[in-house]
């Protein structure tokens, strides 16, 4: 059991996300930070408090964080497409009852790691900008940490924001770059393994019959998000499990493949802003800065995933 | 037997290439057209009017062409690690007897492609500027040429002469990119095919034991060629077809795989100016404009291009 922080940007597969690392009896979520991302940060606050309601675990703490880039307004609306517009899918539920802890979230980052040197692993599934943020006030983090797992990227999948973007990283790509070049360790869960994941209606339906207060939310707002997948991506009959993967990543790294590669973050040109290049070539003679999943067994993931949230 | 003409900067690899085409029994080449790219101009028009003499086929007309980008200075030094100073090895040899016409590449490759409509196939192995200046001067060439195959790109594959960028692409990205917005029917043959070629030390061999005056000539430019290969690549021990296989795809259309792609050069950006950058994701509406090679025959391609030309 080791202890992992999150920071999300809640949305639906954030709140898949929440739940299955909280339900995971690997890991120990000793706390959530929250950014903006799926939807503004304040929202992406009382979702996060709302799911942990929903789970019973109103014990971990969460902490509110950045609720824009680090250096430039929003680069992009929310997508109400697949989260709806308050995150949840149209889910409505009354204010939660807990609140955010008053550290600001890269200060509780900062915090958590020095606490627990070496022992802590960070699953970033939104923008970077409360991690960016947290090595700019307390560089020796990067040292301190056990791993960054970043849900994010697309090194040779197509984009899913821009042409060639993924949008965790197109969200803030100055601070993705800054993450990527820190010397972290990080390993990187993009759309080159996420986009290989898939729950459909029939994996919506196993939850619905078990018929829990648990299985029903998760039911309802992962029908909500395989809608508009369904809209976004004709053919396609179910969603991604992009920010799940991330966790899964964390509980069992034997789920993925991993390349070392010397991954950088492009931060000009209209095709190329926010897409993550890695210098593939031979003679490539750069240090490698980021472990690059290129492979991922999705079926064990997928019913592993489905199963620790069958309750 | 159908009407080819090579654009080429010739080089090892074009020198193989133009031998093979003008061996083969499936292409009538009917002229060559040069660029500046492996070396000077000059240089490519004079190592082509030697090739043309070893190979007995001094009646194809050879068109000298454009000596620098469309829009600005090079963009990069002549690799003389690949193929020597004067672009065969080191081989030395008198002047060729031969001339080039006096008709310009642009307006030759404009004539020859009026003069036969629907029957040219444009096998361009150099950087595009010669075509681009074509189809400034011209646009109608864009629907009365047959095919237009360009050794060029990278989409998935590494870059070779930047991080992201093919060499023939990166010579003159603008140029390029004119070629593939033009509507012509174009089948690119880049890296993510010809580095899956290979010809080795011991085909060389095969050459040298034939022991004709034009196998002793390839032997002698392709075993420099090797020797590039070996020092770049390290643990490589042959070299990339890249130009022949262009000429190979015009024989015989069933060595590739190809798929329709909406591509794209990037004329922006550090790590992606010259990159070719296609729009993978599924939601993608724009129209296919270039058949991209995405798999190759690689065996029966290199075996029938060493028998082609053992003779």
């Amino acid at each position: 059991m080791h202890r992992v922080l999150l920071d999300v940007d809640t949305g639906v597969d954030d709140a898949l996300a929440i739940a299955y690392a909280v339900r995971s009896p690997a890991l120990d979520v000793i706390g959530i930070t929250t950014c903006f991302g799926n939807v503004p940060v304040d929202c992406a606050t009382r979702n996060t408090l709302h799911v942990l309601e929903r789970l019973g675990a109103t014990g971990i703490p969460v902490a509110a964080g950045e609720a824009a880039p680090l250096f430039h307004p929003p680069m992009r609306a929310y997508p109400a497409q697949f989260h709806g517009e308050k995150g949840l899918g149209d889910l409505t539920f009354p204010d939660p009852e807990g609140k955010p802890v008053s550290t600001p979230a890269a200060a509780f980052m900062v915090d958590q790691i020095r606490r627990y040197p070496k022992q802590v692993t960070l699953i970033c599934v939104g923008p970077l900008t409360n991690l960016a943020a947290a090595i700019l006030h307390a560089p020796e983090i990067i040292s301190l940490v056990r791993q960054i797992i970043v849900m994010g990227g697309a090194v040779g999948a197509a984009g899913n924001c821009r042409m060639h973007a993924e949008a965790n990283v197109y969200s803030d790509p100055e601070a993705a770059q800054l993450v990527f070049q820190s010397g972290a360790p990080i390993t990187l869960v993009g759309l080159d393994v996420t986009m290989k994941t898939e729950l459909g209606l029939e994996d919506v339906q196993r939850w619905r019959e078990r018929d829990s207060d648990l299985t029903r939310f998760l039911a309802d707002i992962t029908s909500y998000y395989i809608g508009g997948y369904r809209q976004a991506y004709s053919g396609r009959e179910g969603c991604a499990l992009h920010d799940p993967l991330a966790v899964a990543v964390a509980i069992d790294p034997s789920l993925v493949e991993v390349q070392p590669m010397a991954l950088q973050v492009d931060l000009e040109g209209i095709h190329s802003y926010g897409r993550t290049v890695a210098d593939l070539r031979p003679r490539c003679t750069d240090r490698p800065n980021v472990d690059v999943c290129t492979g991922v067994d999705a079926k064990r993931f997928q019913e592993h995933f489905i199963q620790t949230l069958m309750i």
